[in-house]
């Protein structure tokens, strides 16, 4: 494409690096910027540029964060006993989109993936061992992708974690609420058989 | 969404005013930005930003410039008596692509639609009557899309230019190439019977 101009040039071949951006959607956003008043694009490159410059992830749980310690772990107002342990940064966002949660997380930056080269060393599992060392741990939650990968991270680290006097937890899986259940897949389902559950009504 | 970062939850939001880029992808695009190496970030926010602080519209065809006259205007091995006047910059961009053209253009910035309060005097048309005045132009091309809007626009700027000598064309309208009969719509196929042309085998 010639774009007769090498700032709209090289602003659309930058764009296109994003996944998911092609060069006609790259030349769509770089127009749209070019049309808009300037104080639309100066807010968009400082917000990226602030960003990457200045985002650190927290010493503790490895969430982002703007200082050592992200908005979780330094709220006094969290369960500090109870670690959630997620694959990645997304999960955290899920979850607390939940509302359901109030205890703190562990990030493990992915999971254990022997054909991906993926071992244990690769994921934060010292500084999780260490936050389980301290002793205020009582329980830590695994909301890890019931996928082959997952199970495995799972089940290596509660072999890790069983020599300290912590519970280990697994998020309940089975069929999806609203779900159909002649679309749900025949693992779930006769998972969902197998770890059947007594009836509560609601409120009783 | 709890982004647990506001240097996150900037880039997001800023990210979100892109045409076409929701809450969830502008995250996505965020994160990305975050696990690449910061240069990427840097490339992208500085291409961004110098786009939008030096880029100029050319004096003459109002394309996209990166000074006073555009690649195309500035090119002395052009045609400089054919003027392709069209509604856009991707219009011209478009033509460019296909490389059949070797004469200048003159971007209107719009068509005229009263329906929008669109009227001549919010197009580039002094600046287009200038240029026909000057005399070193011969034909005028008009290459905006049929529309009534369009139409509407070839008709007014045809009878502003009809006391110069100057020749006005319209591209060609008729069904595509490679398009089947069958689904060209009923106005198209009407007018390309109307407007059929003595057949020419080529290359004879």
């Amino acid at each position: 494409m010639n774009y007769s101009s090498k700032l709209i040039e090289e602003a659309v071949q930058a764009l296109a690096t994003l996944p998911g951006i092609g060069k006609k959607t790259a030349l769509r956003l770089a127009l749209h910027l070019v049309k808009m008043d300037p104080e639309w694009t100066e807010r968009l490159g400082t917000a990226l540029l602030d960003m990457r410059r200045n985002i650190q992830f927290c010493q503790d749980c490895h969430h982002l964060s703007d200082g050592p310690l992200c908005q979780i772990c330094a709220d006094a107002r969290r369960d500090h006993s109870l670690i959630c342990v997620v694959e990645g940064i997304r999960d955290v966002m899920a979850i607390e989109e939940t509302g359901q949660y109030r205890g703190l997380y562990h990030v493990l930056g992915g999971v254990i993936s022997p054909l991906d080269g993926i071992g244990p060393e690769a994921l934060h599992l010292d500084s999780l061992y260490q936050r389980v060392a301290q002793g205020e741990v009582s329980e830590i939650i695994m909301a890890i992708s019931p996928t082959i990968e997952g199970e495995t991270t799972i089940f290596y680290l509660s072999r890790q974690l069983q020599s300290h006097p912590v519970k280990i937890s697994v998020i309940a899986r089975g069929v999806s609420f609203g779900g159909e259940l002649e679309y749900a897949d025949e693992l779930t389902l006769g998972r969902s058989i197998a770890a059947r559950a007594p009836y509560k009504a609601e409120g009783a």
